[in-house]
């Protein structure tokens, strides 16, 4: 015999553009530039079983939601976006106990004195998450993704274990790159009263200053070294998750056309990458509940 | 204070093609297309807090050992390949104890007489994920990923509710295109002599033939069909995940212009799209352990 | 002083799918499932020096009148659409004096007994181009887009020159792998009265054929075979352009490990790949003129 | 009969990085990160017809000169580069008549302050290709990939012609968004003597200034504003093309939930999108010869 198991649904990629118009510190426009996706669920086994819709409001009503609270609430923080959607569902449909809503923000740089003038920032994709259940309560995960960062020097590799298939040389100098994909869950406390843009940015900063002030001996190291600093520097936060890809960039070995590469003629390989993942975690860090989910 | 939490590494989507000579049926090659990733678990708080790498095989010995093990192994099903691999690596690295072999096949269908010809089948990614871990024993996650298809009739939505910002019409006559993700999660005792290729073929051919022969009143309740279909054929797995995107085709409205439309023109939206997601177990489904970690 | 010099302006990627329910020989669906792209020029200087856009049709205008002409001509071949949709824009807007309609046609795979049910066939991309001037007249070029092939044997390289910075081994057995992009151009004649549907099917059929029988000693022998039997095979075109990418697949080296590679265990590189380019033309194949702009 | 009509090959997408230690204006790295491309023609119709390479320089040693050419020259503008390496393989093969180098360039910002950390300047693609040509001489045409660029408003388009497929509404106020795709040929003189990066700089400062301060009836009316701009500006350039996709944001209609709609909340479509393609002249702008091929 077979059963339903856990399931949810919901429109995803639902591109946002919310204009406040004039409200800048130099009276120019703000915009949030948003990738919206919902996931609800609940008492949805009739639909599965039976195609009987009466407890599935629609994607496209979702969609909506979207929309209308996007004019609702003004050009404000992605979490407090989410935050307020995701109750809105758990609240307003009777089957739907949970609500997940993540947003994708594309950030935009102010050019020229129009004030109504932006280029995209491509380096900047401002990420969260809200998990909101009827039980659970509510979590909050925010993050960055793919903010590629390199150093030319300042890491090495060495002191690992040899195997039959090792045949990797040893390195005091290396080319250290990876796109910092990172998320931080925000304690229960912070979730009510968080300045969301200021974390954002902190983040950001810290991101940065790290990366460029870590000498490091493996990658992990750097890893571990961005997730303490976040932690340490962020007291709303008590938990960080990073995927780091090391974007290898090999020496090329020029001594065939008699030519020496002192550190400067490098390629950027595509496939295959390591990829470090890992967590760090405040030692008083509450239980994660739904919030990774 | 921080602590580091869970954490893994390895070398993502090694690209390994491996040839048989002459061993098909018809005395042609046999190829293996593969994208390979590791992730080794374990022991290794001490890279990430002080950069010594004693006990971190390099990600650059792991695809060593993949191409090693292909060379050994021959053209073997994707499963085969990821139990061995991962076993080799926590019964070879004292510090790992846990390790994680994901594989994507790609299909390529024999052309012309010569027995070496191949044309790539674009339709057809198979998937593995095999988790290794010391203590929790061995598991084996396998499915097929993006097979996109497309009913021009044969489905219906209606009869969900409709509150403030539900515009959208009832319909008794939808095309219905998705993008099959699945993956089933075989049972222990198959782990151990399921013919993975046979399960694949027959796994794929039931996606097919269920697609075809469900009328739906809702994508769940398709989601639903597939997974049940494959439960029921397939005693071999207890588990199945399915991710559907509804790739939207959209009536086009053809009234400005002077014509009907009755169920001739659609345009195929990009985003948002909606997104059903939904586990399908058996009612003995044992526990899942570590599988879809 | 400053000058405009060509221009051209359209909608790009109108994803349109057309049904006709009941017409194919054993009585189920044919769908046609397109991508259409329209470019117009002509007398538009106002547009670009002053933002007067009394000869400029909408490209929202342009999209409606595919999804029109979809609805009028059915489940036609792509180059009769093609066809129609250009003519229509230079016959019915005076401004514009030529036309380049080009479309993806995305092959569908009927599945299951119901007639309306299909799997997409993700290796088949047809392409069609046609511009239609109202001086210079109508040409087609159609084609297909990254059709994968491989050949595991069957293919030397060697005699090349070897300057100061070759260090290439020769080989007398490689794999060779490929993405087919390959445009062939209409006779004038033909352009009246070609059978597109059965062309399409005939130069796949030779693409696959040749790609299998022949023997290579370099990726440029294989572009002439695939050129000069389109030409040879279809006397309704009379010439063919072809991109070649040399999906390199290399052979590992595992004598580390203490393995030979007896052209067993390839790994599929990425970047960077060898890129051939070439044109094959029917010795009285007349003057191109504007169809390849 | 048939004949081999134009041909080229090369190596492509070769990722070569370039470091120049210690030489920045403030004691750190210079960093170069390039995508290059090679393109050879020439007498090449014998690897073509029978497979013979005698002429052939392997891709594979056209990109072995890259890195060696990159340790030479060190952390040069591409354009500097691609000169000389177009040169080269024209100057050191007796049967190459013709090359022709691209060069995409990835923007890389200094962070922290060690001298050797950097950010991905996610936003700045600039490319360039050189075309040498044995008998016709070098050209230069450089540019900018996919900067976009938005207006909240500064932008109408009405007075558009109205034919029976045409619904759109007049606006006189529009979000306008783009990614700016522009390319600018150099005059001759100015190949043998320009400061390319004062150039680039220089270029991109004009397309940002003009983009901001341009209010538009039309995209065609910003691609020449762009254009003449640039034109104008940059004495060292006699030619652009631009080639501006329309990023629809679409006003999202919130009537039927009780909501205005005061030009606050955009949906950002994907496909179908207009997109605008035209040059922009000197007047004096001598022949382009070789420059776009």
């Amino acid at each position: 015999m077979v059963q339903i198991g856990s399931n949810r649904y919901g429109k995803s990629e639902i591109r946002v553009v919310r204009v406040a118009r004039g409200v800048a510190p130099d009276g120019g426009d703000v915009i949030r530039d948003w990738n919206v996706s919902t996931a609800l669920s609940g008492d949805l086994d009739d639909t599965h079983l039976t195609g009987d819709n009466s407890k599935v409001l629609p994607t496209d009503s979702q969609k909506n939601r979207v929309f209308a609270l996007a004019s609702e609430m003004g050009a404000v923080p992605p979490e407090d976006f989410a935050l307020a959607l995701a109750a809105f569902f758990v609240a307003s449909q009777e089957a739907i106990t949970r609500a997940r809503i993540s947003v994708e923000e594309f950030g935009w740089t102010p050019i020229g004195a129009t004030g109504y003038s932006f280029a995209r920032a491509g380096d900047l994709v401002r990420t969260t998450t809200v998990v909101h259940d009827a039980t659970a309560g509510t979590s909050v995960v925010s993050g960055i993704k793919d903010l590629t960062l390199l150093n030319t020097t300042g890491s090495e590799f060495w002191g690992f274990p040899r195997d039959a298939h090792t045949t990797l040389a040893e390195t005091k100098d290396r080319m250290l790159a990876t796109a910092v994909n990172a998320s931080w869950r925000f304690r229960p406390a912070a979730v009510e009263s968080a300045d969301w843009d200021a974390v954002a940015v902190a983040a950001q900063r810290t991101i940065l200053d790290t990366f460029a002030a870590t000498y490091t001996y493996s990658l992990q190291q750097m890893l571990y070294a961005l997730g303490s600093a976040l932690v340490t520097a962020l007291p709303q936060i008590c938990e960080v998750r990073l995927a780091l890809p090391n974007k290898h960039h090999f020496i090329v070995d020029l001594e065939p056309f008699g030519l020496e590469n002192e550190r400067e003629v490098y390629y950027a390989d595509d496939r295959p990458y390591g990829l470090i993942e890992g967590t760090v975690l405040a030692d008083d860090a509450p239980d994660a509940g739904l919030a990774w989910t």
